[in-house]
């Protein structure tokens, strides 16, 4: 409930165009109004801000998947949906064929409003080429919430001299996501070499004593490079989102 | 090594006004240069921009570390050292008497260039009296790169009705710094109650099955709330060095 | 054995109608007749009180668990199995059209006698959609124990003003079993808002570092909420099964 | 904010003895209101039902726990401190003599009001000797809290037969708390001879593969009884909360 | 090589009716040979004692373990081979009719020599029926081990007072086998009732925090009867082979 | 309760020697005699057979310890405590001065019938000098416990070769118990040379990735040998214990 | 860059053969052709070496790897891809007959350049027949790297005699390569024989408390054999790939 | 026991010089003279190559170490202990000034023989100060036993540029040592700069998520560069000892 609309209940009640019993049932349901009012303005912000309504896939039936898109669409120039197995995005495709699904990524992305609204680059870098996956993820979110991404691929800590080809790129960014599996040395390489924030994502590349993302989830908390945090194992979408948020700043 | 002087040391070899085994010499080391030239800008930005040294106290003999808060000293307006056991700080203070020691957080900070390059403010949130420590940490840091800082404690989840209490604090700053033990479940709680991003430090306090921090930082990682990053346990430090590198955006 | 029986038994033995030996033939086996009549009263417990009989699905066999279902079926007004796969519930179905199967929750319940034995109600909880499953399988068994149940879905943490429309359900419920996957901070919430006792079921919905519901699970145990207790991951049965054995006192 | 009260607010509004602008500021800080008053009716229900202020004494100067402790004192007729050192707790006792600390159990205890509130007995069973500081915490609590507790030491399931002699006191409870280290087998053997909740405790008492009470806690919480439930390791204090809760019902 | 072979050896060199390089060959070939000689004293060990060879099933192609089992069955009165698929066991079936088969536990029995050679009588315990299939692996390998064996089923700790029942058959064991999953009490309560050796055998039986054995296998070496050894999670042939060692002594 | 014990009881209410009130008063008792019954034949047995009543000294007070161990003096020819104290050890010395206390593995003996009851020998066999502690509380466990024990030390896998020399002994034990920290590869490599039951006692000897034990744990529990049993890390008195059992059956 | 090809670059700048721009160019690139020349002298080394390139197969499209196998083949005397499946072998032996597929440790190779580029022979010893895929994986890479290799299968530890017999093969390697699961006691076993490097390689192959791999893991970082050093778990190719960089020193 | 010696021996039984029952003897003690001529060799080999007999000083007692360094003294040209307390050391130098004491290491070393056995350099490679004391092990193992070594230390990866400077030592190295804690990023960054075999050490160097060393072992085990092998925590010693072997070859 915003100022104005209390200012009108008060000035109905005040003029008796409400009458008391009325008013307070309106109040009583305040909170929950409250509650709904904050899920209004999150969806407002969604349609102003082209910030997109996210559906997680992952567990979901597929027409349960496909219904929601569908809804959605109906209502928000964008809408992204990650974690989507085939199954469910051909649902969708059936019925809109003007939205893309990625198989790498398996995201599904309605991006019909691509106003940029962030204020600067987010580079999305990836370590190997099988953390692509996540990166992309990533680059996909960080895309339909309107920044200007630049995707680095295959630039991991082993080879590290390739990072330094991208210097400009990297330095040029305002926020930096950083993908990597195996030993995930790549955030703290990439930390060290600028001063704006680094978003590590863990991925779950790796085999035996990786322990499914648990190795390069550690390496990522303990960087000795002050700038980086860390979002969940194989999470693109948190990383990009959070680099969103900041790009907006 | 900018294009510039690329372009002025070529056309002094061309001119012949630089010898070739000179000029062999400066291409030899320019990696390194590169390297120091980095570390330079390093120091120069933080002499420009107050971002203070940073000396992480755990494990320093106290000698050193005094040693290296007084030449830091001499030439940065801020310095700051975490971890700092009594014995050391009394060594610096015994010299430097205007140095404060805040010893719940175990931090010594020379503030004396109290400019604010942040634009806006930093929320750092506490959700215990037992995480004030690394509350304390994250603010004193916070502080000294230059940021308003607004400080909340005691706003555990338990208790969730406190945090609405704050609710103007908490969506009129930029960035949030959340600190929390036993459950965390404060991150999750803010983030939904913000559209900024929100750094989660994990503390160790707690007991049993919370196993040093494990738990704190677990359920940070698995946030539902997808503005929320991690940093590394206890480490109000690096949650508030993130928060400033955002709020100078 | 009762007293009443065991007085009997002497009372033969003492009046000769009973000889010695036969006697003590009865009596030899009377620990396991004390174990056979314990279940005995578990069984009378079980009718008397309408609390289901309880078969764990897991791991048997289609048909096993369709013919101790049949089996309990003909003795018991309620039977309850969990965990149940289709193949199972089918056979179930063929025979006795009556039973429900829930999908959603794998669960098989047989409810003819729905007389209300709890004194008060059990408020279900369920932090996301992801979670019903559990919360399902909490409601069901809380259901067919005989209890008042109000089910409340999707009122997560990241949302935590959601909960406050609800606050009337919770604080009139006697208990709450709260059901929370990812970060689970919603049992933390809960208990700081009423003062009965909470049961935590933390479940697996999760991914990466959740590491299977252990996120969770640790998330519960270390709740600064005092009135928490936990159960086992996904354990929606054992969190509903307390719940109505407290319904009851 | 009750319905009376906002009645009375609306009705000056109306009446015009409120102006606007100054109503519209009440019901902006009304949610802390609300707030504010959980607090309160939380303070009150602590007077009303001798239900202990608690003190986590872990990690606090004991100048500072000395001090909440003292507080507290004069507002309420019973006091609880847990994980008190000595020297915090002589600092107390200097002042009030009255106040009992029991060192095995590090508790502090101002215990005045002795009125019973629970409507049965707690059972506070303890498998081996060395869980008896986390045992004793139980009790101190349960029995400030106002219940009649019966305590049982040292009945461990590898002398399983020891229990049944106390199976008439464990039957007869209408909670079981039972704190147990090692094997932690002694929950499922409680749960299975009673029909009431039963609350596990895990205690650190172990070594080698105990893993500082993980084993323990690995086993209540796998326990085969469906009515045992699980609070932290050494949560001696928790378990008995919980219980007081149930045992008011 | 005995000593009596030596001396057979060396009077053949000493008489010169074995030339030196010859006896060198045998000597340099001795430690070889005493590695074969050990394979054969124990395969006339197995031949003698009934002792059967062991074929691990786990990961062999079908064909692979068919052919092993055909060849050990040339040479043996007993085979046994645990952790067999239903194809690999078709195989030999098919060409060995009389070979037993049990898909509960996965075993494959050829036991032509059914004499007893243990000197006491085996007892396998089993918590519940989901422990049965590892139990029956326990309790086919004792059997073809030469032992008396009496398997006893689904006298988990939650009924405690069952294995009451069994208390003859338990006591008058000269070793007793436990497999339990869940929180896996029983070892310890058998360890309480018998003064022989008892070799726990965890199982992966449980779910969530029972980490697929663990919970089970930390609960066992935890026990607090100090008669209780432990083998690896699922390894029922590991206990009774043992339990056949000791039985033999 | 024996059978005559009954017989007995059941005619004397035939003979109306005994009323039926008494009678029944007895039978409820029954369990609890049982179960003391059980107790006192321990206690006979402990008198009868020399195995020597335990006292785990760890968390003890040393008064307490003390008390304890003069108190089974008084009553037992052998008296075994493990993980005593020097203080505690002081306060038994001063006097028994006839009690021996050893300090490397802090065990208190008061050993005065040392008459052989294991039908074989023991071997105790100890990885490296750092394992000593453990395979001390084994020896001096299985020597009060009545059994000839042949102790040897200091033949890790590292040098294998080294175990050879002591073919003869290890081959001529009825049982060994094995210690060992690090790798602990040796239970594995004597469970390879010898036909009787193995126990691995692992150690907490090692650093960095060895956790305390766990490493030696795991090895154990995953040896190639079927022989080799496990029991707690450290848990010296466990494994003598049980080989003791062994080797009287 | 080597200096000649700096001198060579400074020289045609100052004799006017390369104008300014086209040099910066060249230098601006420097970073990224020391990249690119650390590409190509690792290319050439390989084809000098026949040190192949190597593809990783797992979680790669079968096309894809298809695709990169033929573009090596095409460039390289030998080629070798490990974690191969069937499909994405078949797709290359269509089209190059000439390469082989090895089933058992899912290796594909092409070596058409067999000469022999370390200095020694590698021992790859292998401890049970279910570790031979990752030993076989260590054969087929250090054979195709250049060595001369000695395999040895099947001298576990648990019967540690059968390694004696080939003490001389293992004392005469330069590296062993020893890949074991379950314990995996035979690195120590080994390095307590040989004075040469041991590369520890453990497997998979285990069950129960086994995790996984983490308990031969585990194992060999603890081997008190001070000679061995570890690879990751199943990384049968890293261990051949150090060896034979060993092997050529 | 060679050929020679063997002919020999047998010589003597044909030329009947030696005895039948004295030759069985010998024979009967080869398998141990051979473990024993193991040991001499080893212990020559100590000799006549200066590889320094090590003490392992952790959990020894100052005047048992003191004994056994002054025992090697008289035999040995070099000596090494590792891990060597303060007051243990002071009891060698008392005796035996000209030992040098390494407090940062805790390493106390006799180095009379000074030659160079190894044929290249040794790099040991530190990734930051805190990671010392572990390089420092490292560098006076390395240095004991024979070779030039190369010390660089505090070249992290959060700064890769700085390793560019050391490009050349790196590269010149013929085995390389790196030591890093935190991240632990290092070993792969060096892997990917150099063709030689890299010794990753992780430290136990970091706090909260790095679980005392854990974080940087499992990056090191899941390094992207195939050169790279891992010891145990904090073992300075066992890198150093396996990279002067392989620096012998």
């Amino acid at each position: 409930m915003t100022q104005e609309q209390l200012q009108e209940l008060l000035e109905q009640v005040q003029s008796r165009n409400l009458d008391i019993p009325t008013a307070i049932t309106r109040f009583k349901s305040l909170p929950f109004e409250n509650v709904g009012s904050f899920a209004k303005i999150d969806h407002h912000r969604s349609i102003r801000q082209g910030m997109a309504e996210v559906i997680f896939g992952q567990g979901k039936e597929p027409e349960h998947l496909a219904e929601i898109f569908l809804r959605l669409h109906e209502n928000s120039p964008n809408v992204l949906a990650t974690r989507v197995a085939k199954e469910a995005a051909e649902l969708v495709l059936a019925k809109l064929p003007e939205v893309e699904y990625h198989p790498l990524s398996r995201t599904l992305r309605w991006w019909s409003d691509r106003k940029i609204k962030g204020k600067g680059k987010i580079a999305i870098i990836c370590a190997g080429t099988a953390d692509l996956p996540v990166a992309e993820e990533a680059r996909i979110t960080a895309e339909v919430m309107g920044n200007e991404v630049e995707a680095i691929a295959d630039v991991g800590v082993a080879g590290v001299h390739r990072l330094f080809a991208y210097l400009d790129v990297i330095q040029s960014a305002r926020v930096c996501v950083v993908c990597a599996g195996m030993e995930a040395a790549l955030p703290s390489a990439v930390g060290g070499l600028v001063s704006c924030p680094v978003i590590g994502v863990p991925t779950s590349v790796g085999y035996g004593a990786h322990f499914h993302g648990l190795a390069s989830l550690l390496s990522m908390l303990n960087s000795c490079a002050s700038n980086v945090t860390t979002v969940n194992i194989d999470n693109g979408f948190g990383g990009a989102y959070v680099a969103s948020l900041i790009n907006r700043l």
